[in-house]
């Protein structure tokens, strides 16, 4: 099976005038594909995490928002806009914290909004700019930001790639996997295309507790595509490692650092001082719109610490700490830029010292910024970056 | 609440006849003391792990093959001993794996088999040798047993304490805890002793997938003596060590290579590895009998592989890993000597090189070894073990 062949986490169906949502709280046991018509349907899938990872989120509420005024009856692009506001408020409010949820929806918007604004400064003579192009805009809009995903995704996965010999075991840890995005995941993207090109390579999915993103995740949509995906444990790295098994350490990230610091869910930096420890290439897959300049360093970046029921309650049967016993339940950790092999984005592959590589390619990236007009950007292509796409910035957090 | 009133793992009732077990398969929701009378009872109870832990098992075995004959109408020394030997053999079938089982089976069986020999000798005329004083020295045996294994956890826990200071932050693997031996444990002794004293220690207890004694047993143990204690997922050790949050890593050991290398619970390797590179000393907590010269390095220690199921469906409502998935379940892991700052035994600590320091205590306790007479050895004090106890050569493990 080819990752081409790989369930997608998001995806429109425009003549029904639906989303199709993989229903990833039933996952490993069930695979649903939820038909979404209504607004609350769409928002409760947000809310309940049935999609996750930021790509997927935004490329689901981007493709939501059009949906909530694709039957509109607005007489001009302007009451369009002014009945996507709502449209808007309503799906934001999903998940609060999810900063990418955010960004589409503000692309989407600013999108109607230069449209709105052709449309009154022509008089609304225009036909690009009447009511139905602009739902046609809005539409080539959310594909854009899907397509965009993947661009990125399979760009990175071309660079990692380089990375990596035939045969190879490779171990990652959470899901910065294709269920996470448009297709690919950015960590598993190197295993999809070397799957594609006979490397052979044997994956082991650290089982990523307390939420279990690799058992029940990972290796859900490694197995789907035909991968060796072995589960383990996170407190089995060590042995594999020891034992030879592996000869890459794949992981994604939520935020880079200006110095290369890089926070990820929890356990990352513990792999990554393991990895160091025992000799492995340690590489974090991170698209650009994940790098903040902005923050030095990895001290900046605030972690969340969430609720003890999740490491005491969630998915067992009975409880399985004694009751009222103290948790510290930290949802990231910041791996330090000194134990990262190298830092794999859509435009190249960042080595040590971060603080410049990592500006550089940023630099290389910025004045080519996507195009906010409607559809696809246009390819940049580079020598570094075959596949490139124009930078966004676009935060990505993941549960 | 002081250590003294820890409930206990293991205990004999001997006016009622029935042995006391705390049934840990309950643990940490129910606190059930489960009274045994019938042998069947008492090797379900080993079979269904209700009592785990190497000392705990063999005295339990112990308890229980007296018991068995405890009731007996024997005329003779002789006729008791026969029909010992099949209570013996009944339950040293309830875990064919679990050394420490036969080990103490056979202490017992010695026993009766010496005041056999006695009585044949003395022709039955000795009352030492009656059948009633028999089976009061298999009680003092199994007696012995027992407070042999508190004393030397209680040892160890007095050499361990010297390494530590007040207010620090300590953090364990699995349970080397008072629940798995007579009292005290290994790697919580320091612990206990401390919360007498005033310490203040903060443990983090590793939950310790995926069999989680971690939270089922250790912050279940240290919460009911009112030790502050928290529990972590295994792959959040990094970053409490990373924030300063432990000053020393505590671990106990199922068996110590002639060269310091240490096998332990799966995951102990990992946060010895943590723990170097974040400068925290990590102690390794074993009895010397547990430390067998014999066995050159830890590479020759073999490593139990267990089922799937423990991983992927164990303590969950739902299965959490996708159906037939691969899982690699090893039990243990072996902690190389180079990560390991001392080796506490309760005659004393063993610092670097271990060939020469481990070498060294176990000559110095081989020439005092317990005395297999009935009753209580006595007391071999030492300059580094004030309250020291001859070594055993009993074999521990835990599940």
């Amino acid at each position: 099976m080819s990752v081409l062949h790989l369930p997608e986490a998001v995806r429109l169906d425009d003549e029904a005038g639906v989303l199709i949502i993989l229903d990833q709280t039933l996952l490993p046991n069930e695979t649903v594909f939820l038909r979404l018509r209504e607004q609350k349907e769409i928002w409760e899938a947000i809310y309940q995490l049935r999609v996750r990872g930021a790509p997927a989120i935004g490329i689901a509420a981007a493709y939501g928002s059009y949906l909530g005024v694709r039957e509109s009856k607005a007489a001009t692009v302007s009451e369009l806009a002014a009945e996507f506001a709502p449209v808007k408020a309503f799906l934001a409010s999903a998940r609060p914290t999810a900063v990418n949820l955010f960004w589409a929806l503000d692309r989407m918007e600013a999108c109607l909004a230069r449209l709105s604004e052709m449309a009154t400064s022509s008089g609304g003579s225009s036909p690009e700019v009447s009511v139905a192009g602009a739902k046609a805009a809005l539409k080539a809009e959310a594909d854009a930001i899907r397509a965009e995903d993947e661009d990125v995704c399979r760009s990175i996965g071309e660079h990692s790639l380089t990375l990596l010999k035939k045969g190879w075991g490779l171990l990652t840890h959470c899901n910065a996997g294709s269920l996470a995005t448009a297709r690919y995941g950015t960590a598993t993207a190197p295993m999809y295309l070397g799957a594609e090109r006979g490397y052979g390579f044997k994956v082991f999915a650290d089982e990523t507790r307390p939420l279990l993103q690799g058992a029940r995740l990972t290796a859900w949509e490694l197995s789907q595509a035909g991968i060796d995906v072995t589960v383990i444990c996170d407190n089995m790295a060590s042995i594999v490692m020891k034992e030879g098994r592996v000869q890459a350490v794949l992981v994604g990230c939520d935020r880079v650092a200006a110095n290369g610091d890089a926070a990820n869910k929890i356990g990352t930096s513990g792999v990554a001082i393991l990895a160091r420890h025992y000799g492995i290439p340690f590489y974090v897959h991170a698209p650009l719109s994940s790098v903040d300049l902005k923050c030095p360093t990895g001290a900046r970046i605030p972690i969340e610490q969430r609720k003890p029921e999740e490491v005491t309650e969630r998915w067992y049967a009975r409880r399985m700490a004694p009751a009222g016993v103290k948790v510290y339940n930290p949802a990231f950790d910041v791996t330090d830029n000194e134990l990262i092999t190298a830092i794999v984005t859509e435009r190249g592959i960042a080595c040590p010292p971060f603080s410049e590589s990592l500006a550089k390619l940023a630099a290389a990236a910025s004045p080519k910024r996507a195009s906010p007009a409607p559809g696809r950007a246009s390819r940049a292509r580079t020598q570094s970056a075959p596949r490139g796409r124009p930078a966004r910035r676009q935060p990505r957090s993941r549960t």
